[in-house]
């Protein structure tokens, strides 16, 4: 059968599935009888496909349906046997799985985590009573409840059991729930430490997906990263010993007088904290003493610490390999799945159109026709009606694709009459044209230098004042003229479409804010004014290897925030016990027996007629709210200094406490190397991959071109209309209007998206992808032999190379 | 011709070379002819070789001296138009390309480094007058200038005025020279910041090749550090001004008063050296002016920080890589040439061993007839009396290798009487037995244990008692008994050629030695028993990660001690700077008008009868000499409190000192950015390496097999016997009676040297070391066609696989 013959495509295609859905046994049908029924109704009446239609479609329904759930547990990563199993859990799995249930779910957890900033010790301005916050955290732990039983309806009782994650949630919230209780009982708090394990509410979460892929990371680092840290620690208690032995005989070194000392002393100095202090007294007695510290800093810092890295850094790449592996190949089943639901027995080669459409319903409900049937048209690659399974493998990479119809006028103002036309073609022109370019860079400087003079030149004070300057107006009306310009030339929506324009569109924005502000005398608004020199990054635009960091940048954000969100994390858990044991511990004059009493002073001397007040400022530096710890653990995480705020803590507590710092200063340091890790791998990805595309070297992205003749679309209106399922065939009418008033026969239609770190893994990876894909089709072979892939062309398939087909793109 | 026969790889080969040295045509023969006279009585007699037997034969030294000297700049990286030209170049080149003169070129530049010891300002105790020391550097001066004279003569005027290290050193010496001359004649010393320039003399000695490497990868690792670090400057003076305008309102707040200040304070911030600190004052007065600087520390230090990272350690890979590959084709065209040398007109197609014999007398002096034999038979992998170009390709990857004759007898003690065989077996196995292993390694973890729980009960004081104690003495016993086991269970050879076992050797005589000291109250010893922990390094042997780890850090020991001298070479020169400027401008209480007053500071208390001593101590870290100097620089380096060490002397100078510890920093980042990126590139590389050959787990270095029969060696003598040229034929008899002795036909031999990183990145680019092979053939022959090497042959060829020829390796 071939492509070009129309109607090939909108078969009425009843026939009965292959595969039936799961959730039809169980399902009650209108007429009581069993899925066995409609089965045998239908599968024998081949050629009279109209007889059982009601109920065929019924069954077809379902298996779209469950084809969809397979599919979307390929795209979310999560695992087959969660899948549900019968009508009542598909009930639950629908109601647990939509936006709306997803951001009760954060919702409640970021209630649960806000809670701490309320509860004792509250940040003063948000302290609730007692009552109100247990009865805030009741309501949200009995949502959860309620989220939880959603839950187990779905997975079943067995699964649910045997899901990890879920158990110890269950756990967590019987544990908050006894204690909330037990808070509205005594109407006290008590020490609550169980409060840091809230955040497993947040990490469970849909919507932080990233946050628990991360978690897994840091957990499979872990094993190499400790050995290090043992090497580490070993190396650290040798020379604890050696300093212990050399430095002790001397009386002014306060730094190795017992072995404790000696050994919190060299902890601190891995983190170089203390660095030229701790080794003073022994230099001023014998300069050779110096000896001992260079050799431990070179030996520890300079090398096991980098060895870290590198060891972590080795892993995380490995991980991150095996991760897109597990997760294409994951990607690849579930498409398996969803293909042996969609074939029918009478053409078991292919999906026809009817049923792939019936998919899409279910799996992307806010797709229009036309989008379905060019997304049908890009999969198809054989140019035949039905689509292989070897087609239906590039599902994911083309179901995100935006397809625009490729617009046939170059500029927004070619409909405009000759005059404006004329005029707009001279300012699209200018522009776009270096010199002008070039010019706005030239004036960019010019005031990035002025700004700097003219600060340099304020000593201090009235520099806010009432008149607003004239440089001021002079740079923001030329942005202003440039930002008109450009909005006029190249049409407001291309203009906005790139990020840097959407940049300096904002920064322009808030510099005249800023003039309003200072105009209008308005007090709170002056620190707009202070924004101005972010324009000078567009001066970065000017060099290739900014543009490459700064888009990578971009690209990685997702990630980065991600990453930031887990530090977060474990910042709220030391937050909550670092709040439960040394709240109100610091204040001014706390530790004036400790060695760091003078940052933790404060005098008032009156010196002549003049109150000086001298400052330690270390006493803010403390646990007596959650954003006062947060802040305390940032300082804590860039280490300088650190140990101040450690002795002082410890001179108001036990030396235990510096059990906390301690595993406060690794567990940072495993997250902070990952973080290393992670942006050192980006990076190195990119680069490599620009440095192996470096022919193509502008790409926007994934562009996909696809014709639709306007006999398909008629013949697609035709089907739509014969099963008077679905009433949305105005947009296709449409089409076939616009081509009637062009007079074409066929229009081109562009399909774009953003290339994702998964696109650039298969680019990269391209060899050894063929590898997993036959050693896993292989597996799947031993394990259930697929009926519609012959193992011979299985083995031969290729990934959709996506560049490839984009090279016809404009 | 079969090899088998004998007699056919001792041709008496003396017919003429295809191409003749280059030294022939100038040297002035006994018959006063030109080469050609020579070149032309020879070449038509191929029959009757011993016609002119005696100028041939001078004929093929000067060949095989040319080759050799080929080889040699093939391996040291020398670029051919170095290559002496003539006969007068050549002496030269042989005068300066021995160790003795190697080890002349060193010493005078470490004598003129070592110079600043005794120049003012002096180490205190090496003082040396005016007149000494400058008499001492012109003296030294004179050697360079010798040595300088001797390469002009061999590379020639053209050359040598061609080639820049040569000519930066020339104008160095003119430089110091004068300089060396004026101080001698006003008997005083000036500003001699140019003495920082005498590095260039250690530069450029032959033995800190590894040093000029490490200079030239930082050079071109610089431009993209250079673009990062205009980023970070970017970011800190929009962040410096954003703070100005903040924060200057706030008059108790010194860090952002000024621009000045305020960018001062930034730069600090960027190493985190002032962090909650500079933080406070804003932080004390508004809460919310902590996200200024978590912003700016997450963006400035946690993000372009790990940029530069990732950029330095991509260039860094990218250019070890490149370097690897023009290393090894750079020998490829040496060997080429050396090929071209030694082949002659009658045979063309390879090498015969007598020309490569003669090629080794002068290539390797020091090696015996032997080893040259199992080199030869080592490279000839086509069983054809002749080494043809594909074979002599291997030429660097075989001739370091050490011939051993592979015992006959397992162990040492074979030849001993039945008892004490029987005796030593028995050690022998209890030795190499598990039981044993892990009993000592219990030893080790219970001595670990006892000396922490000895260390931690003394409390400071008399723990150097007169009395030994007992538990030393338990344990060095056992140590002692273990060393005995198995210094007689495996033989003293065996036992030394581990390092692990060296290792354990040391440290137990070390402890011994401590326990001497201890015993005849030998006081300075003292120290040693120190060391004992350092048993405990043994445990680490347990676990292959890290034997991996170590054995990784033992391989890069070279590299890692060529990077710290780099380091060394660029403190010499900061230190000679910061001495000119700052010596003397630190002392007790001198910065009593700056911020850090309190660090310099030295009072003497009387409290009741106690004199309390306040010091402050930085005074310490000064400029006065130049090993104050490096350890000043040293805690530059590590960065913490630096800036203490800055504002010090800022106060005492102007505050443009402060540019010269900026600029430190940023070279020290520089330098330590390459160190932290070699060291992951090392270690991921190994990874790789590793992951890559899990199966070949352990591997012992390079190891060769290689079987001789005894015709082969009675044929070698026979050889030597006929040309009489060299009567080293001792140590080959010598085999053929241990063969007799013993009734044997043949003897292996093995061939061992240890795998370097050039063997580990031929394994790991083996299919990329293809392409560029036939790449550089394929230029090779546009522009000068090889006559012996046919293209199509070339081009299959394959590097030599050691791995695969150690296949039959016991």
């Amino acid at each position: 059968m071939r492509w070009r013959e129309p109607p090939a495509i909108y078969l009425e295609d009843c026939g009965s599935p292959v595969e039936r859905s799961s959730y039809l046994i169980q399902l009650p049908t209108a007429d009581g009888g069993s899925y066995d029924v409609i089965h045998d109704a239908s599968s024998p009446a081949a050629g009279d496909c109209c007889a059982q239609q009601s109920s065929a479609r019924h069954n077809w329904e379902m298996n779209y349906q469950e084809a969809a759930i397979y599919l979307q547990e390929g795209e979310n990563n999560d695992k087959f046997f969660t899948h549900p199993k019968n009508a009542k859990a598909l009930a639950a799995y629908l109601f647990a799985h939509n936006h709306l249930f997803y951001l009760m779910e954060l919702s409640t957890a970021l209630l649960l985590l806000l809670l701490s900033l309320c509860e004792a010790p509250a940040v003063p301005m948000l302290r609730l009573g007692i009552f109100v916050h247990a009865t805030l955290e009741l309501f949200a732990l009995m949502v959860v409840v309620f989220e939880l039983s959603m839950k187990m309806r779905w997975l079943g009782f067995h699964t649910f059991i045997r899901h990890k994650r879920t158990m110890v949630k269950t756990c967590v919230l019987f544990v908050q729930f006894i204690e909330a209780i037990v808070v509205l009982v005594r109407q006290t708090s008590h020490v609550r430490i169980t409060r840091a394990l809230r955040c497993i509410f947040l990490v469970d979460c849909r919507y932080c997906g990233a946050v628990r892929r991360n978690l897994r990371q840091i957990f499979q680092s872990l094993p190499p990263f400790i050995d290090i840290l043992l090497l580490l620690l070993f190396f650290m208690v040798i020379f604890a010993i050696l300093g212990f032995y050399l430095f002790s005989p001397n009386h002014s070194d306060p730094y190795f007088s017992t072995l404790e000392n000696s050994l919190v002393n060299l902890f601190v100095l891995l983190t170089t904290s203390n660095f030229p202090d701790v080794m003073m007294p022994s230099y001023a007695r014998n300069p050779w003493s110096c000896v001992f510290f260079i050799v431990y800093l070179s030996i520890e810092l300079y090398f096991i610490m980098n060895l870290l890295l590198a060891v972590v850094f080795d892993t995380f790449n490995d991980i991150e390999k095996r991760k897109f592996k597990s997760l294409l190949l994951h990607k690849r089943t579930a498409i398996q799945h969803a293909y042996r639901l969609l074939i029918t027995k009478q053409r078991p080669s292919g999906i026809s159109f009817k049923h792939f459409e019936g998919l899409l319903r279910f799996y992307k409900p806010r797709m229009c026709t036309r989008e379905r049937y060019l997304t049908f048209k890009a999969l198809n690659q054989s140019n035949t009606p039905l689509l292989s399974l070897k087609d239906f493998y590039n599902f994911y990479e083309v179901v995100g694709l935006k397809w625009k119809a490729k617009r046939n006028r170059e500029h927004w103002f070619d409909d405009l009459p000759r005059t404006a036309f004329l005029i707009f073609k001279g300012i699209n022109i200018l522009v776009n044209s270096r010199v002008f370019q070039y010019t706005m860079y030239t004036v960019v400087a010019v005031n990035g230098i002025w700004i700097l003079v003219e600060t340099f030149m304020l000593q201090g004070g009235n520099f806010f004042s009432r008149n607003v300057p004239w440089s001021y107006i002079v740079f923001l009306t030329i942005y202003g003229v440039e930002l008109l310009l450009k909005t006029t030339g190249l049409g407001p929506v291309e203009y906005l479409s790139s990020g840097w324009n959407l940049f300096d569109f904002s920064v322009t924005l808030f510099a005249f804010l800023g003039l309003m502000a200072l105009a209008f005398n308005m007090e709170p608004f002056y620190f707009i004014v202070v924004l101005r020199p972010l324009q000078l990054l567009r001066l970065f635009k000017l060099k290739k290897r900014y543009r490459n960091v700064l888009d990578t940048m971009f690209e990685l954000f997702p990630r980065m925030a991600s990453l930031g969100l887990t530090l977060l994390i474990f910042y709220y858990c030391f937050a909550i016990v670092g709040m439960e044991f040394f709240a109100g511990v610091v204040y001014p004059n706390c530790c004036n027996t400790s060695t760091v009493a003078d940052s933790y002073r404060w005098v008032n001397h009156t010196v002549g007629n003049k109150t000086v007040v001298e400052e330690g400022y270390y006493y803010l530096n403390n646990f007596d709210n959650i954003l006062n710890s947060f802040v305390t653990l940032f300082e804590l995480t860039v280490v300088n200094d650190w140990y101040i705020i450690m002795e002082g803590v410890t001179s108001q507590t036990t030396h235990w406490s510096r059990l906390y710092f301690m595993i406060f200063y690794i567990v940072t340091m495993v997250v902070m190397t990952i973080i290393v890790a992670f942006i050192l791998e980006a990076f190195v990805f990119r680069m490599n991959y620009t440095r192996k595309n470096q022919d193509s070297e502008e790409d926007n992205g994934i562009v996909l071109e696809k014709e639709i003749s306007k006999e398909e679309v008629v013949g697609i209106i035709e089907l739509y209309k014969r099963s008077s399922a679905a009433p949305e065939t105005s947009q296709l009418q449409k089409i076939v209007l616009q081509m009637d008033k062009y007079g074409q026969m066929s229009t081109t239609f562009l399909g774009r998206r953003s290339r994702t770190k998964s696109d650039l893994s298969m680019k990269m990876y391209e060899e050894e992808i063929q590898e997993w894909y036959e050693e896993h089709s292989r597996k799947e072979e031993s394990q259930a032999p697929l009926q519609e892939s012959a193992p011979a062309s299985t083995s031969s398939l290729k990934p959709l190379s996506l560049r490839q087909r984009s090279q016809t793109v404009i």
